[in-house]
């Protein structure tokens, strides 16, 4: 496999002390409701708030030396620029994050705010992956993709390691997909740390790429898909995602818009914690009975918290 | 004094295993703002949402056993009501709480979840007290008030037990004050564990009654204030938390409804926690500026998160 559980445990290590070691929480009511023991694992409160910053760290910290001066770029208006931003700060690695110019000014903002270097691109002109590749040839940049890259992989990974570490004979781990770098590498850690734990995949009904690609052994693709949860619009798995995931994981479901905005009103409201759609996905399965956890230990990777507090009224609405 | 280290630390004895140790939470962004170490006591997650349930169900918990059969009653439209119904239901005392018939549906319902009985009434027609009195005197049931009350206030002082076990050596401790049941228990404990940990109590610009009354020496009070705080809204300060604050507590200070709405905001965006108004009210004076902490250890209580999600877009506009 292109990732293993060494690659997880060196992850582990290139981040300790850097990445927070999020907090696990429980609620009884989510357990009376499931009739289950629940541990949700709050990346949320990760730095940049979401998982991303594990991987992003884990892949700048081992640039050969020689690229690093350089410097990196990426493309993303999401939690992957965010991450890059800062695992370049702390790294003194030169980062490059190529955005829309269309995209929220808080967002452009905060990515900003960590150092990086911001080219906006007009998405009637160009692709950002045309500008992308330009820029990083010119200057000699190395390419961060946001998830099929062993590194990324490896370091979303150290959630799973993390949370059996600290919650011993989970029976189910549930995470969110989008591009696969956070299932995958949990998945992979899971087959080894507790074999017998099923690890089970959520996806949005309207962007089920990966779910078709699980079910059917080929690679499907979705096209700007219609769904809250932005985090996994993403167009298909990866080529280093795709095959963990079809080894690794147990089963793939997918969760309607209304089941994900239902479950994230419920973890604001009764659990206090501030998440995005995204990362309330994979408890929005739990929340809306599409998978039946009874008498089961379960963990649920809450992925994210980056949410524009302006759009709330929409979301909720 | 009417309240006592082992009153507080009676109280957590009979909180064990019942009310939640709450997370200490720290953020790199606040303490760079503050140029200080601040450490976030987060009664948000308490059970009921708040730190009410503390003193709620230590009180119960004491409760004379002549007592139990008949009952509690107590009226609140908000987190003591909550409190003292979960506190009942756990210790199977009936408890009856008394609301305004116009409060929100969400806030009768989960009280009424929890158990207990609710009786609504006609702001118009009557006055709480005057019903609760009534009710009480009829059924034969014991009145907890909200915040003078001996048991309540040890109760409340299990916040800062737990803050100084954890965080050791701070220099300044802050909390939101209400009817004053947080602070002075705090304080209390404070003054044993910590001596030279300064207790610092803050309120909404527009219901300074305990600041007026720890300034003048005389109780003073506010009618019906205008302020997002709903927390701390109460007319003044009690018999007990008076003179526990006069000799406890070290400073009073207050903050603008703007600066506690940015705080709640910071809040919620950065740190992902969801806190109502009076929960962020301690932290707006840092926040703000009105309090230099600069080199100091800081301790911040955010005293709860219940907020209607509903009415959230008022609230930050």
């Amino acid at each position: 496999m292109s990732v293993s559980i060494d690659d997880i445990r060196a992850a582990a290590a290139h981040l300790e002390g850097l990445a927070r070691k999020t907090p696990v929480y429980t609620c009884h009511t989510v357990d009376d409701n499931c009739g289950a023991k629940v541990f949700f694992k709050c990346e949320n409160f990760q730095r940049v708030g979401a998982f991303k910053f594990r991987g992003a760290y884990n892949a700048l910290s081992q640039l050969a030396e020689a690229r690093r001066a350089a410097g990196v770029l990426t493309f993303s208006s999401g939690n992957h620029g965010q991450a890059i931003a800062l695992a370049g700060k702390l790294l003194g690695i030169p980062a490059v994050i190529v955005m829309p110019k269309d995209a929220p000014g808080v967002k452009i903002a905060a990515t900003k705010g960590y150092g990086a270097e911001i080219v906006l691109y007009d998405k009637h002109q160009t692709t950002r992956e045309l500008l992308g590749a330009k820029i990083a040839g010119e200057r000699g940049l190395t390419v961060i993709p946001p998830y099929d890259h062993a590194h990324i992989i490896a370091g979303q990974g150290t959630v799973a390691l993390e949370l059996h570490d600290e919650v011993a004979g989970l029976d189910v781990l549930i995470a969110p997909v989008g591009g696969g770098g956070l299932i995958s590498g949990c998945a992979v850690a899971t087959k080894v740390l507790r074999p017998s734990c099923k690890v089970i995949g959520i996806e949005p009904e309207n962007a089920d790429d990966a779910t078709r690609s699980f079910k059917t052994g080929e690679l499907q693709t979705v096209n700007n898909p219609d769904t809250v949860a932005d985090g996994a619009r993403t167009p298909s798995l990866g080529k280093l995602t795709f095959p963990l995931i079809r080894e690794c994981v147990d089963d793939m479901i997918t969760v309607s818009d209304d089941a994900i905005v239902t479950a994230m009103r419920f973890i604001w409201e009764r659990m206090k914690l501030v998440v995005e759609p995204t990362g309330a996905m994979a408890y929005a399965a739990l929340h809306s009975g599409a998978l039946d956890v009874t008498g089961k230990r379960v963990g649920v990777v809450i992925s994210g918290g980056n949410v524009d507090l302006d759009a709330m009224p929409l979301l909720f609405a």
